[in-house]
């Protein structure tokens, strides 16, 4: 099958690209390798869309998913295995099908890395990867943030202003994160720091109550942000495009990648502030950017 | 009074930020000139903005304000006359009163590009800036649009289908809209192009009822609608800050100015693609930007 333009994620991010992309007159197929909406639908409670005060990722979503599939956006669901590149297409390969593409935007998102632990059962109930998402849902609580490295530093940052109180959790001695940073966290008056420790147990009923440590002890926590960091999700590439030293796609202002007729959009992208109002800038961005003389 | 930000514009984009801004713990104050929702409130009709399938520009903006006040922020309405840049803050002056706070969001976006001519007394009353906003009015009457660019001929598009007639005159032989666009018009019955031609007077008592052309002739119209560009808004600033050739606020992609704590989003900013879901992304960022131990 043949289509101007395939987008690859249906996230925020990829749902926007698809809403802009088709409503500009371009035949879009966005594919989804398991549930509409991404990341995104793993925050329980989003109160930073503007025009919502407040609605489910998964909500949120849905409603981008119905209006591009009323702009036109036709969606496959399944697992990209291979993208290569042809003369002047691109050819996306699924366990079904190969479709012929002209453009490609990348929305594919990132995984966050979990602790390994029983931590699904807590997600949306005391369990967030996202400081900025849902550190509103603990005001003067008592949360504990996991991870030494920047992205950790932010929440703590982010949740000293918020929380009662944040404990900031590393296995190691030694912080990834800017030195100004750390020292920074350390003046903060309710924040503490605790170093060679680890998670190894979550404790709760219906939202998580206690973190069981690896030194032997419990500690009572309403709020644990797992910041151990995210991987880009990029393994269906077969050809080479610039990426960061963190494996993030590297774009300009207008989305484009290093590589003709590929452009990025969202959390795969190289850069420093990550939500889902950003995500549907970007798509809007690459899916007007696909807007060109070449189709 | 002391704010730790002040945003200036009350649009998508200011009104994003402002959400961002107050979630984040920093006491926020927004400053709108006339009405929440900026140029978005001129759209009839927004299809693209993702999670609404189609919602007035009003409506939308009117949620985001709601979303804001309930976050914490504080709204002044009137004319922001200066800000002033002192040794660690800045002056935010109005009519009423002087602001003093840490970092500054510039959210003021554009205004329309005038004639020049004594179009003030026509306002509301024959002379148009939006063809979405104000064509309803013109129901099988004659309307000629000024300009030639894209913004010109969706206007020449959307009021054919209105008026009886619509005349475009445009002061040179070429247009700067897409050739697309252009070739679309001179297809529409009802659409008459004319170039090389400039109105050079308004005539009319209470309502306009003619427009004199520099060709020496006069045009009988109910209607002018005005489509000759924007101005960035940005005449309150009493300090430089680093500006494209146009005249809009150069930001890196954490939309920081040139000049330190201060931070510029939406229409203002130097960039190619300007929409609701843009400007709301960069409200966004800005508003995340001003999280930093400065304050």
């Amino acid at each position: 099958m043949k289509f101007d333009v395939a987008v690859i994620g249906g996230g925020p991010a990829g749902l926007s690209a698809s809403i802009f992309s088709t409503r500009a007159g371009l035949s879009t197929i966005c594919f989804e390798q398991l549930a509409i909406g991404g990341q995104a639908t793993l925050s329980y409670e989003i109160e930073n869309y503007p025009a919502f005060k407040s609605i489910s990722g998964f909500d949120l979503t849905q409603k981008m998913f119905e209006q591009a599939k009323i702009c036109g956006t036709q969606f496959q669901f399944g697992t990209v295995k291979i993208i290569k590149k042809n003369k002047s297409s691109f050819s996306v390969v699924t366990n079904n099908e190969t479709y012929q593409v002209k453009k490609l935007i990348i929305a594919s998102g990132t995984i966050s890395r979990k602790l390994g632990l029983n931590e699904e059962k807590f997600i949306g109930k005391g369990i967030s990867y996202c400081a900025s998402c849902d550190g509103n849902f603990f005001k003067n609580k008592t949360v504990a943030v996991v991870g030494g490295g920047d992205s950790a530093f932010q929440a703590v940052e982010y949740l000293s202003r918020i929380a009662k109180k944040v404990v900031l959790l590393n296995r190691s001695e030694k912080f990834k994160a800017n030195s100004l940073r750390v020292e920074m966290a350390k003046k903060l008056k309710n924040v503490e720091i605790k170093t060679n420790v680890q998670v190894i147990d979550l404790i709760g009923d219906s939202v998580l109550t206690e973190i069981k440590l690896n030194n032997g002890k419990t500690m009572k926590v309403q709020g644990l942000f797992v910041m151990i960091g995210h991987n880009p999700n990029l393994n269906f590439l077969d050809f080479k495009i610039d990426l960061d030293l963190n494996g993030y796609i590297v774009v300009d202002k207008d989305m484009k990648t290093s590589e003709n007729n590929v452009y990025a959009c969202g959390d795969i992208v190289s850069k420093n502030f990550k939500q889902v109002i950003t995500a549907c800038a970007d798509g809007a961005i690459a899916g007007n950017s696909c807007v060109g003389s070449s189709i």
